[in-house]
């Protein structure tokens, strides 16, 4: 193939002292990517990681988002929006009225991929009803790349019953991701009853001292149950990617 | 009495204009209060606010320290100190090794009150052995203000049943202390399961983000459960000074 | 009833070997409560807790919001919400015209429930006219409750007077609320002068560094008055919360 | 047995009234488990969460901590025991003489649990070598428990190709855990080659602004690789805890 | 000169004794300046700092924005104006329709300047398409001051391909400024690789904990490799700046 | 008196004990003030603390706030009013458009007091245009007590000499009050350049770390000029209270 | 004199062209000081500043610490020293053993200055006994400045007639001193007590969060009370230094 | 050679098909390197980058930091060690008593390198004597590296005259490197004076708010001279590379 032969050339540039140690090094990695002028599409990311590339919409001009999503739209059949404002909301919807458009949260996903093979099963548990658009961003992200999602809402510790329910609808789940805001101990409590990983997402719920999230995620770091792992506030596209990373390690150990 | 008459003197000399309004209001408080160069023992402050002063040790001289105790001693039978450092309880030790003294923490009580009429019953609740000194600190003022302290050790969430069967051995306890480090749930699983008053305690346990008791302060303040009030950082003192007045208005209703 | 025999089936199901430990106590617990899809109403919390569920609006959509209110009214009589937005509450003030409604602050009450036993009484005292919006929405929820409220406004220290004349207006009070924002130094005044609980509520009132609330808080949390416990920042719910709480720890003694 | 006599009684006392609903799920609660006065030893805890307690040493006084050890040994064959001073660290040598003593960083292991069935096998990274003894308690305690473990280190973006170089060492590993402090930036650059889980650990370590790993913990949070997922500072036990939890659920796929 | 006689007379008249030596340095720096009642624009700067004066918008009323812009474009035939708002682009574009305009992000720049000397080449980098806006600035800017700008954008970490291709197109770069948020990782991996400056600049993108720069930030000050340098938050002025003052520093040296 | 004749009554009703000690003093402070139910206009403060009060606008509803306004301009003849907002500012402009009203920033002066006595000069400093609108407030509000002000504008640091100039322009001022943000220099230069009072108030000018006011307030508090004293961040009228406490102590002392 | 020549010929060195007006000024600023290698002994500062340089000891090294003080008292008569350890307290009383030395908190007065002319008075009000020997410093170094001091300790809110006593104590005085730690709500109130100058010193006095005098600065920063100015956290030099600036406004004025 | 030879082998195994492009990619960078165990000593840093790698000693333990050191020796003559306590000082400068030594602040060099290149000339100014010690580790890091080094001590704001004669002492510098604490404006004024670049450095000096060099830090990130680059607190060694990243570009420019 093409690629094959240009990585022969530099080869050989090379062992012919045309090109330095670094030159060649440099364009052999240059090889494997498709750069552009304004945003390097890493197309491949995929492939690599498992994972597509998510398109984060927040200080981007529109401009520029339309002709991403464009863009990976033809080259992939779909596109991931994530952190959408409500304008670029609806001038996504109008541009791109023919192709399939899903949304949850601030996420939009536009068009359709090839059938997912099917990765795994996740719980997704909420403490409040104020974290379920976080938690719904995380579920239509993971369904897209073929996991099952089993999900219970308004679950927090203010009534002790409610995250040892929320377990018991959890069948055949790999993984747990757990939303919580306020004084975010949902992950702890939860983690104190399984021994499968949890995935905590601090929420930005709360007023006052260690609002927007704040409190959440110190709880979360500081759990006395060990093993609980967090990501960032709100980050519930971190928490997706993370989540297929267990599923995929739990495949390669299945083989 | 004495008080009385110099109280009738300030009024005669406002009267007859020897002295205006404000050196008036200023007497008569003056009445009220004895006071001294260096230091102001509030030697009323029991009778008004049903709770001794304390005596904070941190900061204060060995020399000054001694003299305040002793002075507090002979005027009201038993002095309480706060914020030990080991020289400061040795020294005291050795200085009133002739009174009876009892320690906990960093608190140390020397010397015997008159017997407190009883106040009512108090349960102290930790989330892990690591908050026990603090614990104790709080109990020891209670029993030496007449308060039945109730205790359970080591009831955190990592085992969600452990708060739950703390609260049973809690029988006829009219409020609550809680104690926690690392995330602080406690307080909030309690508040959750009784509707009499909790006050949080969040201790300096923990290590990394959030560490030094922050994370249990912040989780306490954005509890989900409404109604858990919280004291500053390790401080016991003022988590027994509120039991206290809490007690006192459960009895001001009970006449 | 119907639970009673429910629970038994349980037992028995266990006794015989159909189900194991693990679901005979997940059934149980599950017994006590009513689970939904989207929200988890704690229909019993108020019997529990004597404290009724509050409906926190602020995240949540309209459509989520009319729901959950509407479901509360049929259910209890009335709903109790805060943190509205003025469109939150025009939506709920046009949807529910028929019925009763209160508001204060951000607060409203929808609905009557049926007559409250008196709980007792509660003096709410604020350092400036800012903090009164908060305070209303304490009052509101209490008298709701069947507390009798004694007010006391505008009574901060740049007065050193009015924080004393404020406790004079509150002959009978069993507990005191005191809203401050800025230094946030009244509830400690006031807590040198009442040996009754003091519950402090930072309000996000103030300028430049330390604004929002956090100075207010920071001084209450630091106190030198011993026995002010604190609230966060703006959380008149929570302060509302407590004080019932200790009219029901002076109920359970006066028995 | 005997758990389950007495679980029938408990049954059998609700049902003909003797107790109500309240005692029968607590008392069903407390048969799980074993209640101590000081320390409730978690001793199904292991069975349950497929991870032993660890015990905290920081904040203990020595007797306690004697105590502790002592009875997890005896239980258990093996007592882990995690934040230990010089002082605690010589004490417990010499206290446990006789038994087979492991120690990593500030982690000790007195005595020899039953060989532990393999569990998988997990890469540790480190960014530089301040962070080596954290990745050493990591490792220890993984060890113990049956996990395989891969060590690179000193592996920091400094050289762009040490991280890449790390990832070629791993062959075989089902998930990572990378220490790093200062800037952090290492699980970053290794969740972008890799499609495994990446768990990042930021170590206290570096200088000024940011120091103490919070520079690292805020990278970490805010990786622009979706998926790294993160503990507290120098929280190697919850890293562990993290890993094997992972194993665990790959363990359950394979089934 | 004026200048130079009025320096004499200041000489002279301290000579005689009718001024003292406070009186005579000040009025001989009051000689170096132009004063003027609401603002001194300091008409001599961009001789001595090599780097003209910036018109920052933010703060300013329109009617003193454009009194200032009208008189810098009088006396230098260019204002440069930073940190507009979309009103103040709009009101400058209209007032100031007849003159060159060109804009950037926040920055604007209005009429012409006799054709600058070049100065030299600056490499301008960014880790993504939301930091390009700021890079923007800094390029406009540079421009106008005759430096070269190659540019190289969406070259972050997550593909560490991208810094390493980046750096292949900067032939003939002097220095190198580096704009990334997030984890800002991006300056770290590029100092590893080249020798010459590199001039860190957080911008404000990212979420939850470390938002607005300051994950980027910390990271840019803890950086691994050793000589990366830092400006503030979005200051892409200041960028620009620094890189001047390098490329004056290889002028003088070069002579 | 009316006053006296109360205060009489007063002590002789405590003679004949038909009051106690504690409601003499409380009716004897009473005596002092005039109470309102929502507010106290503490009409006196004028008398005893030579400042008049400031009407806070912000987070008062708009019938209260021309309430107060109303009865202030009743009773003194003139109200002053701080953080108005652009709506406050013209709800007033209507309401007392036949007052004479003065404004700067976000300040408002409505009607006329009685001349008031010369209090002395005071100089103003700004260190650049975007800290005039916060200078403005607190001349505005000298003036109108009485004091000469003086000012100089776009004096900051980044041009040295224009602080050496601005102190020439204050001849006969008793004390200085320096506006600065960014990064707040100016106080420690003038500090260093005069032995007179100087009142630092940081402004909330600035951008990315330390942007709002926090930088400036950071570097006046570490000034290495010794006395600097430094107000809140923008608080205007705290700089120009203490300014007037300046003068006070010094015409006390002139005498 | 000397100096004089020296600028003559400075002046007609830029006259006759051999010099430049930037060396001319530079040179002429030059003669006002004394330059030394390591460190510039501001022996003029006394003069303009009305403040003796103080010496600050930490960071010194014992070396450079003697020479300093050595060379003060010996141009001086007397040197002052702030921020002593123990250990260099011990140092300097070695080293400078014949000379008078008075000590209080850790400053150290080495020497004897002429005698200063009499400036005013100064009232010193401490909130608790841990903040005694911060004021102990600021009265020893007004003492030496010839400044009559007025002490009252322990005087803080928990008993709200102690501070209204300690107004009492301080007749004659020209402006008040204020320390406090914990809540820092003492000169808030004193401040509401009088029309003189306040200056608020935070104390690092106190406990958990806000601790370190972090409350204290925060709440005397939004004093409700207008016109307290602050100095940072423990800074007793500095509250010093801006009494002696407002007593040299009160004599300028007095003039 | 045979660093060519293995080259070849690798793009031949490649070629026939051994081996995949990614571990063929791998292999290369794993030529230019040398891999050991537990620490990568990047001995082609200097060669690459210009400046040798810093050994920083802070947080090894005392074997590793000798074995660190012994080979850096014995493979470049010299090693650079940092962030020495003074026990590691001692452990070094015992077991390389041969070696040529030489100390400045926290820093030491062992041995002996080639005679450096010269290249350039660097101007090092402190604000207080505090500063020395960093500027002094700073000053022996560029000498070692060929760097002369101009210093002017003790040069801060509080005199305003004495920036400006440090920079008269700087003639041939080619860059500035400020190093200040306390409020930290030394930079700003030194970049308000020269047209070169101005590298500040914060150092941990102060007290109270802003201490540990946060204020330096957060002023020199928000100077008001454009053109300022900051490191981090204390970060002498970064301060020194980035200089010579400078002087490097100048070398470039000259060619």
């Amino acid at each position: 193939m093409a690629e094959r032969r240009k990585f022969d050339d530099i080869l050989n540039a090379f062992k012919c002292g045309e090109i330095d140690e670094a030159e060649a090094g440099a364009r052999i990695l240059e090889l494997f990517y498709e750069g552009r002028e304004h945003f390097l599409l890493d197309m491949e990311r995929e492939k690599r990681l498992g994972f597509p590339e998510i398109i984060y919409a927040e200080g981007k001009q529109t401009g520029d988002l339309l002709d991403i999503v464009a863009r990976m739209v033809e080259a992939k059949g779909r596109a991931l929006v994530a952190s959408l404002t409500p304008d670029g909301e609806q001038v996504l919807t109008e541009s791109f009225h023919g192709q399939r458009i899903r949304t949850a949260g601030r996420m939009m996903v536009i068009g359709t991929a090839s059938a997912a093979e099917p990765l795994g099963t996740i719980g997704i548990i909420t403490a409040g009803t104020s974290d379920i658009p976080f938690a719904d961003e995380c579920a239509l992200l993971l369904e897209e790349l073929g996991v099952t999602v089993l999900t219970a809402h308004d679950c927090g510790v203010a009534g002790i019953h409610r995250p040892l329910m929320s377990l018991q609808r959890m069948e055949g789940a790999q993984a747990f991701v757990a939303f919580a805001g306020m004084e975010g101990a949902l992950p702890t409590v939860l983690a104190s009853l399984t021994d499968l990983p949890v995935i905590a997402v601090p929420t930005p719920v709360g007023y006052g001292f260690g609002s927007k999230g704040e409190a959440a995620l110190a709880t979360m770091l500081q759990s006395c149950s060990p093993g609980v792992t967090v990501v960032n506030i709100g980050n519930s596209v971190g928490a997706a990617a993370a989540a297929v990373r267990i599923l995929r390690a739990a495949r390669t150990s299945a083989k």
